[in-house]
């Protein structure tokens, strides 16, 4: 990410000048300048309307992810970066992340090279950023290794123990889908889709000694014919009836994000952590209420990309988590598994996929380089990823040095990324250049560097602002 | 309440054509057609701005509460209603309570009078309720009796143990309050205001054996020169150094309120009690991680009503509950009691002693007439109340009579509320009435009625709608 400013106001210009202004520099590849202004014009209508964009722009298909079923294999949590870095390094990979976080907030910073001001200073945003995990913790941290535990219980009655009793309700799926999603809005999801639960995304096992450098403790996750999830020592059981995922995103607020890798943006990535947990579990009571089987889910049990992409929240993207058109890769992801009968969504493509090809700028300004900027393949670069679908692959190990190193998490990724924004005029603005460009990506990296998207936002500015709760933004709000 | 209608939308004139419409009404009383078609266009414009609302139209004052000194006691949670009552029928509330909601579930009813639907339409309604309150008893439900206990622990280190153990950070009193103000909003508050910490309105004590029929079991809460707060059999206690509160308010979304005393209205609360007790747990974390100790608290160890009229959170109504500027009476409270240094704010007026002196519509639209038509006293009514305070006093446990009876929760007075609307046009036309026409109350209820205000919504309306997440309005939140 570029050197920070001090305000990004001043140095990005309104974009009609600038397409003015770029027009010039585009030269001969610019076929028609006329509607390159009308994809502005567009984009800018587009902006107040957030919400129609899903319903407008987005087109949806029947099988969006390719898989060669002959290769494929289910994963395992004890191969997530987590996992697998820690064994590598021979200790918790949280522990030299936190011996740098120690070391660099006694210095005033928030990561290796991020000044963020006195001791105080860096204090203070990081005291934020644990405030906001506490919800995280309390509901099984990440969920990776807490699958049926605590609040995250497969046969649970928190408050629904009556209701749960009667057999249970047969309405219409359609019925079902409405409650359900209307359960998830209520418990804080931002969006929400239902897909088919194909086995293949259910991790294999769990690791249960988390975040260990020893040899993994493993319990496999098997479907049976049983009534209720089960669990034995070496087994989590989900009842074969079990054939549905609902699959929910919560907004990380954007304007934290791009702190990123400052402790700020942590702030962000901890409030999704922190409401995705209830926002399971609230659901996971209601489908009981109704009669029938929920297991909530954070990150533990399934593959949460793959399941989304699925129930059509978003497309895939070169960084390797779900793009949405209302808030592109800055969500956080859980799930709700049941056999309660549902109507699956549609998958969708609003042209990520070909944006994405092009684009590059997450690889450009990953800090670690551990994303591809090749084209997209099936093989795997290690252990931690999955081989046998067609996507980009990503090193996640070198993801995790990096934090390591920084001290601090990284979600340069997300913060760069076009979509993130918090607008379409990068999509229109797109269409407009596949259309008249080709191959002229170095030109709308250009343009999005200046506007001035992209630069990292200063940490302290957290406390100079005027939040909606949980920094969620009021404009991408269904009203 | 009104018998309720199918679509609102149809009863509901526009406001200036009622303007119109109702001034042949109010014949010779009416002195200035013209200005009061300027109050409405006035209050029409404040709707689109509600976030200035409270700049603009509110002033400050110096003492909110009158007290008798001589007289006043501090108050223990045995004497609130929800465990006096119990005392008085011989078990829980929530038994008979339990049993009318099952009754009432298999008639596919949502209430003593409320028909819902079928069974299953009924227990969606009910089952979204207890969904909602997972977040409630995950964090200790309601709060009272649950002081010091789980994540409402008094001394506690969820996240924070490493940031937390540094010597406590020295910043201005400014600065503290404004980072624990962008704490409380990330955390989830509406509303946040600082007040210092009245130990009047510190419980006396606290019943552990919560909604028991059995003499209660408690603890004194007292204040004691220590470091850290302590807990013995007999005694929770605070270190006197703790010197301020935050308090915070969480809207509950007034449409689902709207459907009180139905099922729906349940869903409201729920969602207020569960997003309360983490936003009280999370800036308690933020608290402790630099250094201070933080207590967080949802009904329980103070009365929050009092703490937050200091806060300047709003002022207090004829109904006994907080009216807010932003969303009248319709939020929940909690707060964080600490030792951290910080600024106080300002009691704020904006006529609401004014209008609920007139307007009555509360106690109009009690279903067991347990709110007062008089004026304030001194005079508790029973020992549910604290005497020696100026305000209106209520029967509360005449309140949770119909509770059990209905076999669901009411918040009738909190969706009749004309400040409940969410808008301002009450204030203004009471203004222009107060000026205009003195003694005229029953002609604003006619009118507010007339609006359509106050109509039970249905309860599977809750099902056909588009929610932000958490039910919550976007046009109220700062951008």
């Amino acid at each position: 990410m570029k050197k920070e400013k001090k305000d990004n106001k001043k140095t990005s210009m309104n974009r009609r000048q600038f397409a003015k202004a770029a027009l010039g520099g585009l030269g001969a590849a610019a076929a028609s300048p006329l509607a390159l202004t009308e994809a502005i014009a567009k984009a800018e209508a587009d902006e107040k309307k957030v919400q129609d964009f899903r319903k407008n722009c987005v087109t949806t298909v029947e099988n969006p992810i390719l898989v060669d079923e002959s290769r494929y294999q289910r994963f395992s949590t004890a191969n997530i970066a987590f996992n697998a870095y820690s064994r590598d390094i021979g200790e918790s990979h949280w522990a030299p992340y936190g011996r740098n976080l120690i070391k660099n907030l006694k210095q005033g910073k928030g990561g290796k090279d991020i000044k963020v001001g006195t001791f105080d200073d860096a204090r203070a945003v990081n005291g934020l950023e644990a405030a906001m995990q506490s919800g995280n913790r309390l509901t099984g941290n990440h969920g990776e290794g807490h699958e049926n535990r605590g609040p995250l219980a497969w046969d649970n009655h928190i408050t629904s123990a009556d209701l749960g009793s009667f057999p249970k309700s047969e309405l219409p799926p359609e019925e079902f889908t409405k409650q359900v999603k209307i359960a998830a809005r209520l418990g804080g999801a931002n969006l929400v889709g239902v897909c088919k639960l194909d086995h293949k995304w259910v991790y294999e096992s769990t690791q249960r000694n988390v975040y260990s450098p020893d040899t993994p403790e493993t319990q496999k996750i098997v479907f049976r014919d049983v009534d209720r999830p089960q669990e034995t020592k070496d087994e989590l059981i989900i009842p074969s009836k079990v054939k549905y995922a609902v699959v929910m995103a919560v907004e990380m607020p954007r304007t934290l994000i791009q702190s990123s890798p400052g402790p700020a943006a942590g702030i962000g990535d901890a409030l999704g952590y922190s409401r995705m947990g209830w926002a399971a579990i609230a659901l996971a009571e209601y489908i009981r209420c109704m009669g029938y089987t929920a297991i909530p889910c954070k990150n533990d049990t399934a593959l949460s990309v793959p399941l989304a992409i699925e129930a059509g929240i978003g497309e895939p993207g070169r960084m390797g988590v779900i793009i949405t058109p209302e808030y592109g890769p800055c969500v956080r992801l859980c799930k709700v598994l049941t056999d309660m009968p549902l109507v699956p969504d549609k998958p969708i493509k609003f042209g990520v996929e070909q944006f994405c090809n092009y684009c590059k700028k997450c690889a450009r300004e990953c800090p670690s380089k551990c994303i591809t900027e090749g084209e997209q393949t099936w093989e795997p670069r290690n252990e931690c990823n999955n081989g046998g679908v067609k996507k980009w692959y990503n090193d996640y190990k070198k993801c995790l040095g990096f934090w390591d190193e920084n001290g601090m998490s990284c979600t340069n990724c997300v913060a760069v990324c076009p979509f993130t924004k918090g607008d379409m005029w990068a999509h229109h603005f797109t269409e407009w250049s596949i259309d008249n460009i080709h191959a002229s990506h170095p030109i709308w990296l250009t343009l999005d560097d200046a506007f001035g998207y992209g630069q990292r936002r200063e940490d302290l500015d957290v406390f100079k602002r005027d939040f909606a709760p949980y920094g969620m933004d009021p404009d991408k709000m269904p009203r």
